[in-house]
Order: C-alpha cells, then sequence, then structure tokens
C-alpha cells in the first residue's frame, strides 16, 4: 500500500508482481530483498527494498510528495525516520505479541506494558500533531508513512483513544490518491477485476 | 555517536548541547522533539529529531556519506532505512527485554524467541555482505547506521557468532572519523577534556 500510495499521489504509472509467502523466502526474492520481505522495487537496472526507501525515491523524483523549500523538505524526511523507526516498532511489537503470545500464561501481564508503549507514542504524536491537518504545513511522504504506520492498529482498539489521529488517518484515506491505491490493492485480494478508469 | 560521526566524515565542525535525562521530558526539549528522546539537531532555523533523518540531511548537504552516481546513491538509503527499520527493532526488542524481564518467570521461554529474532537479521546481514567490506561498493551512511546499530548487540554475545559481522563493526570502528567521534562522545562521560587536535 506504501508504495502504491506514493506512486498514486506522483501520478506514476507501475506494474505489480505479487510474490506467494513461501516464494519469499527463495533464492530468487532473497536476491532482491536480502530479508526475505516484500515489498522490492525495480526500476531500470535498480532494484531497492524498505517501503521508506522506496517511497523516499518516489519522493525524491517526482513532485508531490515533498516540499520544495530545503527546511521542509528535510522535516518531511524526517518525519518518515519518525514514523518508521520510533512509532511503528511500538506497533509491530504489541502486533505479533498480541498474535504470538495471545494463549501464554503471561500475557495479561505483558499485555498493558505493551500498549502503553503504543500509547506513548501516540500521546506524543498527537499532541505535536496538536490541530494541525498533517505533520508539517502540507501533506508530505512523512504523512503517508505516519498514516500507514497508524493504520496498523485497525482493530486493537487503542488508536480510538485519539479522536485528533483517527482523523488524522481519515484526511489521508480521503485522498483520491489513497483511494485508488487502496480499490486497486483490494481488487487483488477479493480476486475481482481492478476498477477501470 | 551516530551524528557525531556524520559530521566526522564530512568534515563539519559541531558544538554539542547534552541534555540531561530529566530535560528530555520537559517542554523545552520537547518542541524539539516531540518524542522526548536525543538527539535533535540544530542548523539555523531548522531543527531535527530522529538520527536518521540528521545523518541523512548531514549526508545530502556535504560530499562523503553518499555516492555520486544516482542508483548508488538509492541503495545507500535503503541501507539506512534497513538499518534503523528492519535490523534494529529485533535488537531494541531484546535489550529492551532483557532489562525489563530477566526476573519475570516467563524471561527462559521469552529469550530464545528475542535471540532468534536478532540471529535471523543477523545471517540474513551477514548472507548478503558475503564477502565485501561494505554494504555497497563504498562506505556510505547506510554502513555508518549499520555499523552503529550492531555495535548495539554488545555485551550480548550474538554478533560474535558471525565473524563476517564483527570485522564489518571493526572495519567501521577504524575509520578515523569514527575515532574522533568515539574519542569525543568518551570525553564527555569520562570528564576528561576532549582531546586536542
Amino acid at each position: 500500500m506504501r508504495v502504491r500510495w506514493a506512486l498514486e499521489e506522483v501520478g506514476q504509472p507501475y506494474a505489480v508482481r505479487l510474490v506467494s509467502f513461501s516464494a519469499m523466502k527463495e533464492p530468487a526474492h532473497l536476491g532482491l530483498h536480502p530479508f526475505g520481505q516484500i515489498p522490492t522495487y525495480e526500476e531500470g537496472d535498480l532494484v531497492l527494498f524498505e517501503s521508506g526507501a522506496i517511497v523516499f525515491h518516489i519522493a525524491e523524483h517526482h513532485a508531490g510528495l515533498l516540499p520544495d523549500d530545503a527546511d521542509a523538505r528535510a522535516r518531511a524526511i524526517m518525519w518518515m525516520f519518525a514514523a518508521l523507526s520510533t512509532v511503528e516498532p511500538a506497533i509491530v511489537e504489541y502486533g505479533t505479541a498480541a498474535r504470538e503470545e495471545r494463549d501464554k500464561s503471561w500475557w495479561e501481564e505483558r499485555r498493558p506494558v505493551l500498549q502503553d508503549r503504543v500509547r506513548q507514542r501516540l500521546d506524543e504524536l498527537s499532541r505535536r500533531l496538536a490541530d494541525a491537518d498533517w505533520l508539517d504545513d502540507t501533506f508530505s511522504a512523512g504523512d503517508l508513512l505516519m498514516v500507514t504506520v497508524l493504520r496498523r492498529l485497525e482493530g486493537s482498539g487503542l488508536l480510538e483513544a485519539y479522536p485528533d489521529l483517527c482523523a488524522y488517518v481519515a484526511r489521508g484515506e480521503a485522498r483520491p490518491p489513497y483511494k485508488r491505491a487502496f480499490e486497486d490493492q483490494l481488487a487483488v485480494f477479493s480476486g475481482a477485476p481492478p476498477p477501470k478508469r
């Protein structure tokens, strides 16, 4: 979704190649992505992995995801790193534990600790966002990544305590490029043909 | 250390302002860093947080940390994100648990799970590095961050099973800019005057 969304924001066409869970661990894919994950990105001879790096590459080469002003651009890149390095790890840690430790004797003791770590990041993010629409003046690749990071909390019930962050995510989801990316992504899983445009 | 090292690599002078643990949570610092961490970076009117973003800003404005070739540059940035988003979280999760859960009844069951997550990343990284000196052709900001991430394993005993990764870290530490940064950082904690140069 991150890469699709970024490409839709900058209006660049792309082709998708799906990778099965088993193929992800095979040598052909590991040649593209040493950590055996998705997404990867291919453009001519360039092969990239890491969604943050791919979104940055797209943002750097096409207008629409990074401001022109040098300081604002540096701050947008800062929010890209903040989304992936500071906010996402707490969310992933909680998500992984909720999947893998929910039947363990210690889960009732661990769960609030992990939830509090997520809430701490949400508190801090909410305080900084205040009543702004986006993390800096205009929508940027930093918002794109932050929105996708916060969307990982769907179903956890944690985001709902932050109406401002829910509204922030909703603003991202309301962008036409997001909607196009989401519909196309959904079509992959539903088996329906992607919407004609 | 990451920011010091980056500034030493590109030969830029800098001044350090220390922040106490309590000051980190006070409004003045939270105005610079909404997540109440260090480092922050100030240059004219620009205020940045997130070590990855600060290192990138330095790398983008001074020669020495990003290759000139466009594809090689994109790959160096990819390794920056990989270090912070894919390798570091497993290491931080293990480090935090080893500190906070070591007296818990479940620690003996959780420890090998967390260690295996770290080892998985180290396996994958080691396989990709193979017999190369650096992650791509030449030393870059990606290596700078990856070396500092791997150094977080010091004392855990986990890195020692990977002689190639130990040698990789040692190559980073042997760089004169790293040594200067390390000596200056050490002087802060030892209270000794920083070395004259």
